[in-house]
């Protein structure tokens, strides 16, 4: 009985795994539509948008079914908390995909990042790829060392996000204020991003070591 | 057993509603910074945002031990899920208060808002103050209808959202792009504040109903 239920977990524990996949495919697609101002590749984003919600209900549903075959136990329940919360930072990391998607379709057939940030947000692109890959590791293999990894690919997303700021408040600005507002959002669709794959990594060190999960802003950095 | 299980859950929604009424004066206490440009409110707000984070902690410890109490059966499972959830939607809610209050602080001694816009931001403040309020009524009473009234809300926050794009993005906008930047992310401040109580709504509806949780980007709205 014990052994079906770890069964799964592991099950929902490959769910995970997936979903990380799914979410990783949907920003590098919300990447490459907004660098190449690429319609047809916007839409695909955000009518794909659904298939990462369908699993994000499977989960839901495969885990409120385990804790229904066996009444968990204390460290059992935290599994399972653990995973409803991570199923919804990857749903809504696949939210603002979608969002980097709508913005490319919003300028379109005009590109929605000037060229001069083209660089920028190719590695921050580059930097969500990595966060996101990095995630999906730590959630299959639970090695808390990866979280640690995870947390320096952040920084770097924090960092390109406080050196766009220094580009957009330039005085040598000329793009005016619709394309300022447009990167400052998109800048800040990035940085949630990462900042939601570090949240699910401390997720997984919290069920893992069994210390409290430490209540942080991981925008503070990005912010100071 | 079960009688002292059920009087344990009930202190859990005990402390979220108090969780909600901290929030609430958290962002009632940053939106008079940001409007009246006081640097002694905003430090209060951002030193107070470690009492949101405790009380968010003492949730999620109490859901562990009233878990641990009593195996608990699935409906109690969905209950302890959805309170881990609420408390972590009001923390999140508590840092956007921050972000704006930080915003106050960023500018000082001026003024984050130009003068034409003191109007829209009162009023999002305003309804940021509802909406925290209702969600302390559907968390407190699990009424249904209480969540329907919260959408709706929230639509005018949005109508808010998208009234401030079109000042900054009129040809007749004259401060600059400092102050576009500044406030197109304090505007999203107060939306997402009001999605995540939206956010909290729907899984006290799916609490009391056991309807699915709808997976919806409650965004959408403000950005169709």
């Amino acid at each position: 009985m014990r052994e079906a239920f770890h069964v799964q977990l592991d099950r929902v524990s490959d769910d995970l795994v997936e979903m990380t996949r799914l979410v990783g495919t949907a920003m590098q697609k919300a990447t490459a539509a907004l660098l190449d101002a690429d319609l047809a590749l916007a839409e695909s984003v955000i009518e794909g948008d659904d298939e990462i919600d369908a699993q994000a209900s499977k989960v839901e549903q495969d885990c409120y079914q385990v804790s229904a075959l066996q009444q968990p136990v204390a460290t059992d329940l935290r599994i399972i908390v653990a995973a409803l919360r991570i199923s919804a930072s990857l749903e809504r990391m696949g939210d603002l995909a979608v969002h980097v998607a709508k913005s490319a379709r919003l300028r379109y057939p005009n590109a929605a990042v000037p060229e001069e940030l083209r660089e920028t947000f190719t590695q921050m692109g580059a930097i969500a790829q990595e966060v996101v890959a990095k995630t999906g590791t730590v959630i299959a293999t639970k090695e808390v060392a990866h979280a640690a990894d995870l947390a320096r690919t952040d920084e770097e997303m924090d960092r390109m996000h406080r050196r766009l700021f220094h580009a957009v408040l330039d005085p040598s600005w000329s793009h005016g204020v619709e394309a300022a507002v447009d990167v400052t959002l998109l800048s800040r669709f990035y940085e949630r991003f990462a900042d939601h794959a570090v949240t699910i990594a401390k997720r997984v060190v919290y069920v893992v070591t069994g210390e409290p999960y430490a209540t942080v802003d991981p925008e503070a950095a990005a912010r100071a």
